[in-house]
């Protein structure tokens, strides 16, 4: 059991711009590099970031993103939930289950995968980057040559 | 986030072989069969069901598969826990991760990871073998042709 890869990029991002103490937008060809990860993938992560409102975009020359959301109120069980989707843990379609018009499993999974969000409900942003997290994050963003500011 | 096709196979077969009103032994061939998966697939699922004693296998001529615990003494979390194994939800290492020496997140996970199987433990395989599933795993048996009991 993992998260997609889309989740896992899109906590990278957020907890990159977690950072409090950057005065200039960062841009997504700085995340890229910084998490060496494809800039594209980046793109369309971002741009549901965006249309969720945790991430705000400016276009322009001196254009890039930040968090719209004070990284307190937002939780990672909220995260998790919208980046994740609504897909169940088995899939009973793809590779046809005799038993999928009345498993019990299924509830039982529910279940559990609530409990699990529920969990994350009590870790926000803010939690997850707050020490050592954020000495590591503080430190990336002291490393971005000026150029690419 | 899914479980792997491989915990699936589990659940499955340790499902088919939860009904208590068969006289012979099963064999791995019947439940590719019923559940039309491949065969070979299964073999390896079922090798590590009779390693964690959760299967008995009798080699020979009407040899085949049973249950080698009580339905009611096997919980969906024991279940998941040893077939999913013990990877985190996130792979910090194999696309490296620059946070991954002091990433809270992780802690986050593990927590929410913990709280998932310990719901899970609250359910046993015949808890999710009962009704209506019960139904529907008596039909698959009754369809098996004696041919290959």
């Amino acid at each position: 059991m993992q998260l997609t890869r889309y989740t896992d990029l899109s906590l990278r991002v957020l907890m990159y711009l977690s950072y409090p103490d950057r005065a200039d937008l960062v841009t997504i060809a700085e995340i890229a590099t910084q998490f060496d990860v494809p800039r594209n993938h980046l793109v369309k992560v971002v741009n549901q970031l965006v249309k969720l409102g945790w991430v705000v975009a400016t276009r322009g020359r001196s254009g890039g993103i930040r968090l719209g959301v004070p990284a307190g109120s937002l939780t990672i069980g909220q995260i998790l939930r919208e980046m994740e989707g609504t897909k169940a843990l088995i899939d009973c379609e793809g590779e046809i289950c005799v038993l999928r018009n009345g498993c019990r499993l299924r509830g039982a999974l529910a279940d559990a995968l609530q409990q699990f969000y529920r969990t994350l409900d009590g870790y926000t942003l803010a939690d997850i980057c707050s020490a050592p997290t954020a000495g590591l994050i503080a430190q990336m963003h002291r490393l971005v040559p000026t150029a690419t500011h």
